[in-house]
């Protein structure tokens, strides 16, 4: 059984996951192992039964009666979604048990192509299966956060090859999220604006780290941009919740992601990457935290964060919290505006 | 020039070290470049004159008329010591100019041989290397913070195979140290108790996640650990300053800290680590905030933090803020203590 658990230091929560091996340089993660051979593919069309029970599903667009998108449950998922939440504190220490959910969302039945080749019609049902499941996992009260996020290449942490996206739900809103959410509502707190809408207008007025603009969605490099090439794909028009989004909306996103993601893919040499959607928690009220939600539809702003993972973390990030980032975001943004989303490689 | 930025989303500083490059898939940390072949290794005894400048060095212990220990600027800064700091806002964005120091410290004349191989009389030059460029650079009242680390192998953040530490003082606390001395202080002012003294005495009562103990020191797994085998050694008396530990005690910890390495080295198959040494900032007072210092002796405590580096951070990682750690550091503590510190590869 996983638990959360708390430093009572460094104020940071660790998902204690135990896995059962024999031998204790075994004791890595699943995905850093090698990737099945093509034929045993589990997440290509005719190997269903390789995985969980399907969870939800979009028909095939060619008719065909197939899955278009799939999500089933992680085989070997951090946390479960059996039991109650319970919290407890030990001495200096706090533990939250594992309860949460942990899926598959994969986004193609064909094993070989990766997201940035699917057309926009093809990518827009991977955003509603996003959308779908974010809705349903949102009606359990023991869930406060809903994370879903894609790991790209092994060096992003994918341990299979096959195109797909992965969602973890858990009872605690994450660190980071946190901090979004406070510093989003202590800025509109004072001024009435929402902190995103007041940077998407600053850097369309300044221009410099711009990557690609649609009618509805931005692709900028943000001014602190922890990592080579990291960018953010934000709504323009105000929006808190993802779970919101329109269908059109969606294709919007489709297409800014489509774009953004072959640039990159021809910019960097197909990098490994991460993309990570933050969105509004899940609105269950907090004891008490009365004030927490109060103003969430007016301060936040959900947004996709794009990395590629083109450098390491080492002592130094480890150790004070801060990145190092080589690559200014200036240049970063110039590159990939300049960058042919058609190069073969 | 570089420069941190702060992300007013995240609250997170970022430093942007432009390096000149061609291409941008060349943007990558110098860290990742290919190891010099050993007749072309910069940091061995011989090849002085291309490293830059000594800044320190300890003599060699055979009285031979070389070096045991030698410091010198790394050659890629990502700060430099030029200039003054300039503290500036721009719009929602902040920044600081790029100033301190970033330094190599050379563990051993030898190329042949990693800190885990030397022995405790070698061993103690070393971290007198680490107290004396601490007490110098703390001179520096532009500077607020000298962080001591190691990457050990390419996978932690190595470029040069040759042991070696190295050193990054900022003009700005990092936030891991910042949280850390604010739990700390919170802690003292309700209990007028250290943290971290509390935290060893209900380790050593519970004794299920420590290592090692020596008369000196601690060697733990930590209740949250964020990662699999993280290890924190700790003075068992309190002290909350690396820069007065006496010669008696930096050989108490040259002890444990070589047992350690080669008992992780034995069971984890030599694996990339990263070491950082967590201890007071410099006492340069902070405007605005007289109270900052005013309880450090007795709220803090140094210690140093040892993770191999066996999993990978991926997107959830990323996302939430969250580490998912696989193997329960009472496990880690056990397979440590167990483990043959003199088991051949």
């Amino acid at each position: 059984m996983s638990e959360l658990r708390y430093c009572p230091i460094k104020h940071r929560w660790t998902i204690v996951a135990p896995e059962r091996k024999q031998r204790p340089y075994e004791f890595l993660r699943p995905d850093q192992e090698e990737a099945p051979p093509p034929e045993a593919d589990p997440f290509a069309a005719g190997n269903e039964t390789l995985t969980p029970p399907e969870i939800f599903s979009i028909p095939a667009l060619d008719g065909s009666g197939g899955w278009q998108v799939r999500v089933f449950a992680n085989k070997f998922p951090v946390l479960r979604v059996e039991g109650e939440v319970q919290r407890e504190g030990v001495g200096l220490n706090d533990t939250v048990s594992g309860v949460g959910a942990h899926e598959v969302i994969v986004e193609t039945p064909d094993a070989g192509r990766e997201l940035a080749d699917l057309s926009v019609d093809e990518i827009v049902p991977v955003l509603q299966a996003y959308r779908a499941r974010l809705v349903d996992l949102r009606r359990d009260p023991r869930l406060r956060y809903v994370l879903i996020f894609k790991n790209k290449g092994r060096e992003a942490g994918a341990a299979i090859a096959h195109a797909h996206s992965q969602l973890i739900a858990t009872p605690i809103i994450p660190t980071v999220v946190v901090q979004e959410l406070n510093s989003s509502r202590e800025h509109f707190r004072h001024r009435e604006r929402c902190l995103f809408c007041d940077i998407i207008r600053q850097e369309l007025r300044l221009a410099e780290r711009i990557c690609l603009e649609s009618d509805q969605f931005l692709a900028m490099a943000p001014f602190a941009a922890g990592f080579p090439f990291e960018t953010w794909i934000l709504p323009k028009e105000h929006s808190y919740d993802f779970a919101l989004a329109t269908d059109a909306e969606l294709r919007g996103l489709a297409a800014i992601l489509r774009e953004f993601l072959r640039r990159m893919r021809a910019l960097l040499d197909d990098p490994p990457y991460n993309l990570v959607l933050h969105t509004a928690p899940s609105p269950h009220p907090r004891p008490g935290r009365p004030d927490f939600w109060s103003t969430i539809e007016h301060d936040y702003h959900w947004h996709l964060e794009i990395v590629p993972r083109i450098t390491r973390l080492a002592g130094f990030e480890w150790g004070s919290g801060y990145t190092i980032n080589p690559t200014p975001p200036e240049e970063a943004a110039r590159f990939l505006t300049e960058a042919d989303p058609d190069r073969e490689e």
